[in-house]
């Protein structure tokens, strides 16, 4: 019967030139940002960095920047931006950029208002599963690549590189208390980015519509962003320009993101992360793509039904298979999604990913991010675990 | 374009057997409760009462009981629980009944925490426009109807009896803080009243579906409140003992109450609260469903691509129509609804409305709830209110 608690405290301002309502909106939580960006230079680039300060300064509010934060957001500058917000007497933390901005100024805020090391709290791996005693200072999360969906979640993912433990965590605190999407700062996006994060937030629909954590509130949501994403991802990879579509993307990663808040990611999460943590150089959205096809074919076993669903909400005329190839419809649907967006030349391989180094992935997947296993709707141990890894290698 | 805010703060536990939880919850916003219910005594007689106080006492903590509320819950008593709250030293306030309770509490939370009348505060007819210098106390739900949905929605609706206004009003501190939605707490809700307030949540999915404030959530929600409505209503009317439909009624309630946070109700809302304000006897709900098959038909002229959507969400087949019906075929499902749940019966000379009253109720209908003419999806003036009165009145 249904049964399910839902909690989704972020206010999200959504649309095409919402910008703008940082300079204006009455719900800024502070007067002092650390606005936090990526070291690679983007955000001033295009022009957005200024922006977001003279809108900031407009609304009355001062800011410092962070702008160390790499693709694979690490622990060091936690700590570091956490330093720099408590020196320069932030009383707010504000992510610009795609997911490792946004996740890296979650993680500042809770340290800048709580003792220790970052680590301390983590409750997986060789965290040390305290709980923080302190609440993160209030978030605000500008995300400028439709994907993470960080910007309706509470989740930051971090990687401890000397353990190579690549973390996702959260608690009340670190809802974001304002989101603006805005997709026009999206079509700057380049192709290959827009597929990589586009099938992040399609797994993140995916995942939550078969979990265990499933209510159907995230159902609704999920089909409707496996629907868009299927519709409108190969055509905004062949020409991100046009902001309707990208409109149509931003809106499906944030309900994505609504998914993981509502419902849950599982386990095709967890095992991404092991291997991202051991090769930060492969892109998580590219590290789910390789992984997914072999997962879910293996739980599809376990829940065709969902599974069918899904081949549905991605448009496959399943009544028109024979019923032994109905719940692989799904898997057959993904496999195309995949070479329509030029991603079915992603391989382990060319990361260079070591054959051998499956069952240490499998160990590390099911150690650091256990918990989304349980969610998971099969059991699956470390055997299992390391089979689909060894069915993913190519 | 895609162009929304996504604000709905209220953590909501659901599911049978779900309020053992608030005896154990770590949520619990105060230490001390005013628990507000009805007048009727049916909270006692029931024993859920009680059964609250205890939960609560197992949580550590107290609670006072305020037992004056009224069908159409009025001024007067909001004035007094506020003022037994602050003797009483109460930190939050719990609701617990159907809508009128909840909403007094919401009412009550705001007065104990804030200086002069609740009128001062109330935007529309004569009330004094002031913002609330403080927030409410928190406020914790516990539905036991499933209808108004104020459980997932800042609205509360307070009657001045002297000036005959119905006005709904809300912030962001009136939002509950917990609501606990069991629908076991519903099975023993006459079939009469099963039928009009299960009226009342399809009216608020239909209503938010159309409004000129919707967003893709809200219209994801809608559509499952409808369609859940429409399947389960009239079984549960006929025999309201099992918990599997009442929890689908009770989660079709709650997802219309999240349309009304995402999207908005609109003018039948203002009409209906002209009605019951007048003729305080009218169940909020009954009032509405005599409304409501003239004021959709004139609505299908304006929004007929919606309407059709709407018949579909009812199930009923529209490709099978002729395409000059397909407009229409919200408005015939909705007649075949009313009639199946035994409200066909329903008129306003049966609650002694005299039929000269429709120009005075048009008139009061704009002054006291403007607003949500503004989100109607047409232009309406006084003329067109009071035909649509007069299209009602039987
Ligand atoms: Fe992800
Ligand atoms: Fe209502």
């Amino acid at each position: 019967m249904i049964n399910f608690q839902f909690h989704m405290p972020t206010r999200i301002i959504f649309g095409p030139g919402k910008l703008n309502e940082l300079g204006t909106t009455p719900h800024l939580p502070g007067r002092k940002a650390l606005i936090v960006i990526s070291a690679g230079g983007s955000m001033v680039r295009h022009g957005y960095m200024q922006l977001v300060q003279t809108l900031l300064a407009q609304n009355g509010a001062e800011s410092v920047v962070f702008d160390r934060v790499q693709p694979n957001p690490v622990l060091e500058h936690v700590t570091e931006g956490a330093a720099l917000a408590r020196a320069e007497g932030c009383d707010f933390v504000l992510g610009l950029g795609g997911g490792s901005s946004i996740d890296s100024a979650k993680s500042i805020a809770l340290m800048a208002n709580n003792p220790g090391n970052y680590w301390d709290y983590m409750p997986g791996g060789t965290g040390g599963r305290q709980v923080p005693p302190n609440p993160a200072l209030p978030i605000v999360a500008i995300p400028t690549t439709a994907g993470t969906g960080t910007e309706a979640d509470p989740w930051t993912v971090i990687t401890r590189e000397q353990t190579r433990e690549k973390i996702g965590w959260g608690n009340d605190s670190t809802y974001p208390a304002l989101s603006i999407v805005d997709p026009r700062l999206m079509l700057s996006v380049p192709p290959r980015v827009t597929a990589m994060t586009g099938m992040d937030a399609f797994f993140h629909a995916v995942e939550a519509y078969v979990s265990r954590a499933r209510q159907p509130s995230s159902d609704l949501l999920a089909q409707q962003a496996v629907s868009l994403i299927t519709s409108f991802l190969p055509q905004v990879v062949k020409d991100g320009s046009g902001v309707e579509a990208r409109t149509m993307l931003a809106w499906a990663s944030t309900a994505a993101g609504l998914c993981e808040s509502l419902s849950s990611c599982i386990s095709h999460h967890s095992m991404e992360h092991a291997l991202s943590a051991y090769y930060p150089d492969i892109p998580h959205g590219a590290g789910l793509v390789m992984l997914s096809v072999p997962y879910f074919r293996h739980l599809t076993r376990y829940v065709p039904d969902r599974m069918v669903d899904l081949a549905y909400f991605m448009g496959a005329d399943v009544d028109a298979m024979p019923a032994k190839e109905q719940p692989l419809a799904f898997v057959a649907a993904l496999e195309k999604l995949i070479a329509d967006i030029g991603l079915d030349d992603l391989t382990f391989s060319a990361y260079g990913v070591k054959q051998s180094d499956m069952p240490k992935l499998a160990k590390n997947a099911l150690e650091t991010m256990g918990g989304l296993f349980n969610l998971t709707p099969t059991q699956m141990n470390e055997r299992v675990v390391t089979e689909i890894f060894e069915a993913a290698y190519r």
